[in-house]
């Protein structure tokens, strides 16, 4: 049952053998004859001369008279020249300069007069005149080859009388699930089939690259099948992507396969995700391996796939846009993988501040969220907090500048505050991470958020979050603001079958817990010492999971009776609810930071009625003075 | 026959304002449902919620197998417990956790025995398994209202169950090209016709922008057919482009026009170009009066439609990448607008330098050659050489730092190779900019430029080149490059009509020169002194182009006789040639540009056998050892 990849080729050589292996066997880009005015984004694939030039005939240049300019010779202020109809012709711009002119005279200049026009000042020959190819000669270049179609090139290509050019054909990318479990995205999933939507991620990204996605349909995990799969398919396109349900597993065929029907260069790349990638040929035509999981897919496709496709196109590569940060936890990196993980960015006054999300490679939503990638080489064992790292940067930094990052409790009023922020001014955007109320305090104390929802009791007073914030901000420079009131309750089973009336009865359960550091969970351990509870003996204290609605999901899934929540979330998936206390959720934020724009904004956010009618209609919630300053 | 614009509005308040009076007259973006497998790069119309857990059922993330963890307690290296088949189920990545499981052992961890397995140490409960909702939870917010959508965005909604989702639909915007000049694109235009390529180009900015263009067939310069075109087109898209014949014209009934139907907020902006745009609406639809030459269209649609497509898009406009540049030339700026000029950037030792391409207006290729639009405010009367001055990128740095600059005497070569290094690595381009050989040698020795393509005649001594770089560079920090030698002769009509044998003849006759301060004006004025010749009696002789191509264009077109050029020229447009004498057109370089790598490929390029196969095809060139520096 054992199972090892053929190899561990570090990236950058995989990425250059690649390419040399493909061109090798003979890889190259097609080409094809278009209309300009279908060229926008394209790549010319050879040179584009004028065949006409622009303008094609002296034109005037201005509304006016044109005539011969040594007509008007002499004139002065004093000495005018007066001349006859006959002697000069009106002329609008654009009009073609009548013969045996050579100069136009703007209007602003001539003087009607009885019979004719005065002159005040001679005219120099040729002035006013849009000469002959003032713009484009004919037989100019213009454009050279592989050179990316803009409008304006659009436009000279037609002022230079071309109307058809030849460009690097986009590349017929076709896209090949696989796999027994794989089934079509539907909005009603059955337990143990898993949506394809790699495919689509993939034909999106292909689609910005320039290639044309093809997606097959999915592919059962047999051999034959298999193999008859993909020689359908490479027949019809130019490169092939092989979507391979699991990496190692039972019925993994793909690499096989492919040595088969063609070279496999390398199976398995020294990088994490994405190691099990296959680098292989079908005659002169690329076929890539690629795993599952999505975010696998997404880092393989982008380093070992985009430079194929460019390579076909003639497109340079982009530059990646790097930037150093400095990390926000130690963040654990294999000596045999170079290591890629998704982060999100917090500017402060030392610059960026890198927070890793996720890692898993199944969390697409990670890649939602992420603001860079952070890049951790091979051989390193990974960084200590506050040590600096390379990350590429996902997108520009204006938007995240213009991002409001919201760490610590997990509450769905914040993506509510978000969405109402983004329609007043969709330049604004929340990034909001959900690491507990603890887990935002340290957030906002290091820099790495600006603000951090929280909803600590303190055990020895009762009451909430004051407490915490002059522990942990002994020298007064943080300040909590009013967010909201908010239910805390135990979910179960819709008509409560369990028969749970008080905290003590989730003892006779299977519970299912928050993460230590989370509000929600300092609420139960101090629920559970209150009642004198002993936490080895509950069913599931172990099982963690970050969210509320995560906790409703599992009870609602089945595999878990009961957990602490907000009504919210008990709502939301059809649970019963026993309150169990109310708590004050609010908004930790350093006093620097108060006077921050897009602070001030969110604030107005919390103070508005959209904000209201939204907190409203979720329930579960009380406002007492949203956006207001505790008095500390 | 005066005519004034109404008004001249600062275009920072023209912008606003704009916006302002189209949604007080109610304009706002239309939505749409659409597939998520179709919605790559639209926009949210609203918050997009998850309609299903992903996973959506505990999951194996590990191939191996699945079990209760209890069964498992107590195991270690030297007491590992044995499972036998049934207390155990075997599972791939992905399989959903069988009932009465709650952990997942990898296959690497399971040592297989008779009847049996071993395990050697315990399992967590929850181990290797992906629980619900471990990436996104039902009713989690996994896209906010106003956000572009991305592959794994998409990927994202698939794995949250939303199949489908609302949008902002792509604004239709419709372009009418008005004029009784215009024609549409063609190879073959005859005099006085205007090709209309506007459209195309419009097409091509809005469709970037996520609009959706439609052009409608132009229309002549009559009040009734405009008026009926405008109320038909308007009826079918969300807003408007008039293409103006002419500006102020005598036929331009635009402004009236759309007084008429609606409403006109402003005619005249204070921009140079693109005064004469008219900023109107009919109902609450936004409708644009564009100014006919090409770049004032691009640079109002640019600074006034752009962010009307964006309202209605409800994105937020990109910020303007800026740039510092000190400008080459005094650059002349009317007090009364706000002045954009076109320029090419060349990176040097002390930062940019800003080039300034040819400022008319209707000058399309501008716009392709432009690295950056010089942005000069309104009230400044221009700016001196070597001032600092905003500029506005129109490409990514990384593209400008790897293209070579070459300026100085008009040769196509330059053009071929910049197409064979193209061809070599796209990533490297030459910009190649015609001012004559003194312009060159001016240009390199500023900084503004790596290359100088020179061929100067020394009139002491009959010798080329080599008397200028030791006049110009006295200490010596710059040297030639050999490139080729080629033959200067007079271009006359096919046949020689006119009879010209020598340079003398060209007295007789309509001449053409070249600009002062190119080699070839220099070979002229050579020549003329030489045979005493009379420059104010020679026909033509303050009749200056820029290029060999342009001077061979307008002898062809019939409007001169004779002009000196190189054989490629007249060969281009089928003239006679009469050699007059063999030149030698070197390449000067600064001493510390030699090392440079992109310099040291050109000169590759130039050694290479395509650039010799090229150079043959186009005639009147000899080759000697291009690429080498000469002896100084």
């Amino acid at each position: 049952m054992k199972y090892e990849y053929l190899t561990n080729i570090p990236l950058d050589k995989a990425k250059a053998d690649y390419i040399a292996f493909l061109e090798a066997a003979g890889m190259s880009g097609r080409t094809e004859r278009i209309c300009v005015s279908q060229s926008l984004g394209r790549i010319t694939a050879c040179a584009v001369y004028a065949a006409v030039c622009a303008p094609h005939y002296n034109a005037s240049a201005m509304d006016g008279i044109a005539l011969e300019a040594k007509k008007t010779f002499g004139a002065t202020e004093t000495t005018p020249v007066r001349l006859q109809e006959g002697d000069f012709v009106r002329v609008d711009t654009g009009d073609p300069l009548p013969e045996g002119c050579d100069a136009v005279v703007m209007i602003e200049e001539v003087v009607e007069t009885e019979g004719g026009i005065m002159l005040y000042s001679a005219a120099a020959p040729w002035q006013h005149i849009r000469q002959i190819g003032e713009d484009i000669c004919a037989g100019d270049m213009i454009l050279p080859s592989y050179t990316e179609i803009s409008p304006a090139a659009m436009g000279a290509m037609l002022a230079g009388g071309v109307l058809e050019l030849t460009v690097m054909a986009q590349p017929v990318v076709g896209i090949l699930p696989t796999g027994d479990e794989i089934v079509p995205p539907t909005d009603s999933p059955k337990p143990g089939e898993v949506m394809e939507f790699n495919s689509t991620i993939f034909s999106g990204m292909l689609t910005l690259w320039g290639a044309k996605p093809r997606v097959f349909p999915i592919l059962r995990d047999e051999r034959e099948t298999l193999e008859s799969g993909i020689l359908e398919a490479i027949s019809e396109c130019d490169a092939l992507l092989i979507g391979a349900g699991t990496s190692a597993g039972r019925d993994d065929y793909t690499p096989a396969l492919l040595k088969k029907l063609g070279e496999v260069l390398y199976h398995g790349i020294a990088i994490k995700p994405g190691k099990p990638a296959v680098l292989a040929r079908i005659g002169s035509k690329p076929v890539l391996g690629v795993p599952g999981y999505p975010v696998s897919g997404i880092i393989v496709l982008e380093e070992l796939f985009k430079p194929v496709v460019f390579k076909l196109l003639n497109k340079s590569l982009p530059e990646v846009p790097m930037l150093q940060a400095k990390i926000s936890k130690r963040l654990n990196s294999s000596l045999k993988y170079r290591e890629f993980t998704r982060a999100r960015l917090c500017k402060n006054e030392n610059g960026y501040t890198a927070v890793a999300l996720n890692r898993g490679a199944g969390v697409v939503t990670s890649f939602v969220k992420a603001d860079a990638l952070i890049d951790l080489p091979q051989n390193s064992e990974g960084c200590e907090a506050g040590e600096s790292v390379n990350v590429r940067l996902l997108r520009p930094l204006a938007g995240i500048e213009s991002t409001l990052s919201i760490v610590g409790s997990h509450d769905p009023l914040l993506d509510e505050a978000a969405d109402i922020l983004r329609r007043e001014n969709p330049a604004y955007s929340i990034a909001s991470s959900h690491v507990g109320s603890m887990g935002g305090i340290m957030a906002v104390k290091r820099g790495e958020a600006k603000l951090a929802g929280v909803h600590l009791l303190d055990p020895e007073t009762g009451k909430y979050n004051m407490s915490y914030v002059r522990r942990y901000f002994p020298e007064g420079d943080a300040v909590l603001i009013r967010c909201v009131g908010r239910v805390q309750g135990i979910m179960t089973h819709p008509g409560n079958p369990c028969n749970i009336k008080t905290f003590s009865d989730v003892a006779a359960v299977r519970y299912v817990n928050r993460q230590s550091g989370s509000g929600t969970r300092i609420l139960c351990d101090y629920l559970m010492n209150k009642l004198d509870m002993d936490t080895a003996k509950l069913c599931g204290y172990t099982r963690e999971e970050f969210t509320h609605t995560a906790v409703a999901a599992q009870i609602a899934s089945g595999t878990a009776d009961a957990g602490l929540g907000i009504y919210s979330a008990a709502k939301l998936y059809g649970l019963d609810f026993i309150p169990v206390c109310n708590e004050e959720y609010d908004l930790l934020i350093k006093r620097g930071s108060l006077d921050d724009a897009l602070v001030q904004r969110f604030l107005e956010v919390l103070r508005g009625e959209e904000f209201k009618r939204r907190i409203d209609a979720l329930g579960g919630y009380v406002l007492e003075a949203p956006g207001e300053l505790r008095q500390m």
